[in-house]
């Protein structure tokens, strides 16, 4: 028999990994509900007639798509049989969620009717993308958006700035940027070159900007045809600033007058407004974000105690549920990478060591009597909340010991022979190794205070 | 544009069914981490080499394969391409999870060295069948699993019972039956009628009882070839009683002497020492469980207020990763059916009303500088866990109570000019509509002992 694996690019979270996960999963998910963001939930099968055509034709190749049941190979024609291409859409009807935006979009046209504007949904659940898989990019992998659907309003902006505070707060991450940028700003700048055409196509170069440096945007934006002064003009606008009513000026003084710039800054300045701290934000003028659907703010948060790219990102977008035919809703949404956000905290061991403790007290019974004398007591402290085990054998102590120790439980209640008699219990502090023995009734009293 | 859909036998879990499904998650979640069990998650995917062979024929045709990346025809042989059976292996790798148990002896076999025995995990993920779907049959849905690794002890049983009395208790569930048998005495029954070889297949047609009544069993065992006294044997050690001592004492008279009596006997004797309440609990002759594995104590939980089938199922097995080449593992193990047990919830209107609220206050700005009014008030509200949310437009009040009422909030705090020169909020309890003016720093107070 070949040893069992796990399909690469994916993994098993062990119980040490998943508590941290959980941890910073439910310090999210705590701090969207506080903002009123509800729960959703959509299935990891979409039709492929949802998926495909969404995210660009790179994006449609990395769908990974289910084989239909049963013989899939009935309807095929001849013609189409012996090339993988044509043969795809025969034989796969369904693909795996690929993110978690094209499925709200799905939901909310689905549910229009049912749906109270503005709909604020927070989602979290893995995705899956045929990658190539490498360090710190995986096939499977977790999203953790919140999105507001049907309001235009600045103030979601703004609560996004507040819940990125509050998230980073919770968890202890104290050194990161929340760089801001706005997409008609780009709009401007490339109608200031005097190439309005050409802003997708700079957009996209300037959001290389991180990998390939300024030099590298020269270049390319050189090799399309402009002139050094044009360049030049585009590089200007580059820089990263705090986020601060001069910015705005200084900002407004370089686009010069057009309509995009105008909507622009009236819409950064309204978002400053509703600012009731702007510490970590940064106006980034470098900051594209490449996906076309944007249209407003977009943001990026960067760990920067840390070598790592973006940890969460987002955007306003005009049009999302267009594409199913409800047009006209503004939204806004963010998503957080959990994977990265894990791989930061582990860096900087920022992890509270109570994340590897899943037990508060084993009851180690010398012999069987003593397994139902420890019964109704671990059902006391159960009741109460307290994680309490039992140890099932009555084997030797060393041995429970090893157990408790591998597992970082702190307590461990030896039950023999005098214990029962006596109605005690004697208690161990694995730590430092100390006994003492108490009365059975005391027990709850004393872990309710150390658990 | 067709219609957007979601794939047959799946579903959106909208706000409100989210909300009520982790109510469930998370008081069965608390009972098994109070135990002492340790979560884990695996992949969606699985290789198809972990799959395929464990859950029967019928389960290997229900498995959703995924469709290789790329060029997935270029290394098939031209004589398995007209065949979907003899192709499907050349063209998929990877199968979707079909179950949470095969993942978990996947996995204990991979990291064996590193495993503190008995290991307790829970696991709560989806899981995907291409069965055909009907109702309260999906093609995606969630499996809720603990299971305890590494040892024989009867204590485990009892503290399984312990945890279906917990969870139920928690969750308002009170008229159900935990009927429990051991494996061991189906294969004496087999032995006392004379038919030792036939263990299998009559338990396989007891595992029918439920559905083909007493007498269809009759007629399926006599046409085995069993006779009619053979058959009585069978018929006679079928009927469910209380889980006692004196139920016990007869099942004993009934079942005669034989090795498998007598470890089936001994374990359910320790198992009722072990069990502090038998309340709920049934030693039902009929109950069966189809699946192969099991080998000793088998539990199956049946809502009895409400037409359904089991919410529950489990029993303990000796050689689960045996199949992967880790021998002589005994563990037990019992999985939620968490879509039925949200279905007798449902219709027992047992789900508490708070699970349909997302948001304690709504303030409602009356014009553009009441929004920034409201933003320190309801950040100062969040910090003390208070779900707060601002409209984010100043549009019309009843527009504004409209959503509040949609949404089931019970508080609005309106801002207008004259709230905002004096200082205060005006509150309005959208229960009965009535209102009163509150200082802006004692609305945490005050909705502090209302949210």
């Amino acid at each position: 028999m070949s040893k069992p694996s796990v399909p690469r690019g994916t993994r098993d979270f062990s119980p040490l990994i998943m508590s941290r996960r959980k941890y910073i999963l439910s310090a999210i998910e705590n701090v969207y509900t506080r903002f009123g963001f509800m729960p959703l939930e959509t299935p990891a099968m979409e039709n492929l007639s949802t998926l495909t055509g969404k995210y660009g034709d790179e994006g449609d190749q990395l769908v990974f798509r289910i084989l239909n049941s049963g013989d899939f190979l009935k309807d095929v024609p001849a013609a189409q049989q012996n090339d993988a291409r044509s043969l795809a859409p025969y034989i796969c009807e369904k693909g795996l969620r690929y993110d978690l935006t094209v499925p709200l979009a799905r939901y909310v046209v689905m549910n229009q009717n049912d749906i109270s504007f503005p709909f604020k949904r927070y989602q979290m659940q893995p995705v899956w993308r045929a990658d190539r898989p490498q360090k710190g990019r995986y096939r499977e992998f977790w999203q953790c958006d919140a999105d507001v659907l049907g309001t235009d309003s600045l103030l979601c902006e703004a609560d996004f700035i507040r819940i990125y505070h509050a998230v980073f707060e919770t968890i202890g991450l104290t050194d990161y940027e929340i760089r801001i940028n706005h997409r008609k700003i780009l709009e401007a700048v490339a109608a200031k070159a005097g190439v309005p055409q050409l802003f997708k196509t700079i957009t996209v170069i300037i959001d290389k900007a991180d990998k390939i440096g300024v030099d590298g945007v020269a270049k390319e934006l050189a090799a399309l045809g402009l002139s050094a002064e044009q360049v030049q003009i585009i590089l200007s606008l580059l820089d990263k600033t705090a986020f601060d009513h001069d910015a705005l000026s200084r900002l407004s003084a370089k686009l010069g007058e057009s309509e995009h710039a105008a909507k622009a800054l009236a819409d950064l300045r309204q978002l400053l407004l509703f600012c009731d701290s702007t510490e970590h934000v940064f106006l980034d003028g470098s900051l594209a974000r490449g996906l076309d659907y944007y249209t407003g703010c977009i943001f990026e948060v960067v760990p920067t105690a840390v070598k790592m790219g973006s940890i969460s990102g987002g955007g306003r977008y005009d049009d999302l549920t267009g594409v199913f035919g409800l047009k006209g809703v503004s939204g806004i949404g963010i998503s957080f990478g959990i994977d990265r956000l894990y791989d930061v905290l582990e860096e900087l061991q920022a992890f509270p060591s109570s994340n590897a403790v899943f037990t508060d007290i084993l009851f180690c019974p010398m012999d069987e009597r003593a397994i139902s004398y420890c019964i109704p007591i671990a059902g006391e402290l159960r009741t109460h909340g307290i994680r309490a085990e039992i140890y099932p054998q009555s084997s030797k102590l060393k041995k429970q010991l090893d157990y408790a120790n591998a597992k970082h439980i702190a307590w461990a209640a030896i039950i023999g022979e005098n214990e029962m008699q006596d109605n005690k219990v004697m208690l161990k502090n694995l730590a430092d190794g100390s006994q003492q023995l108490i009365d059975k009734q005391d027990i709850e009293r004393f872990m309710s205070v150390r658990a």
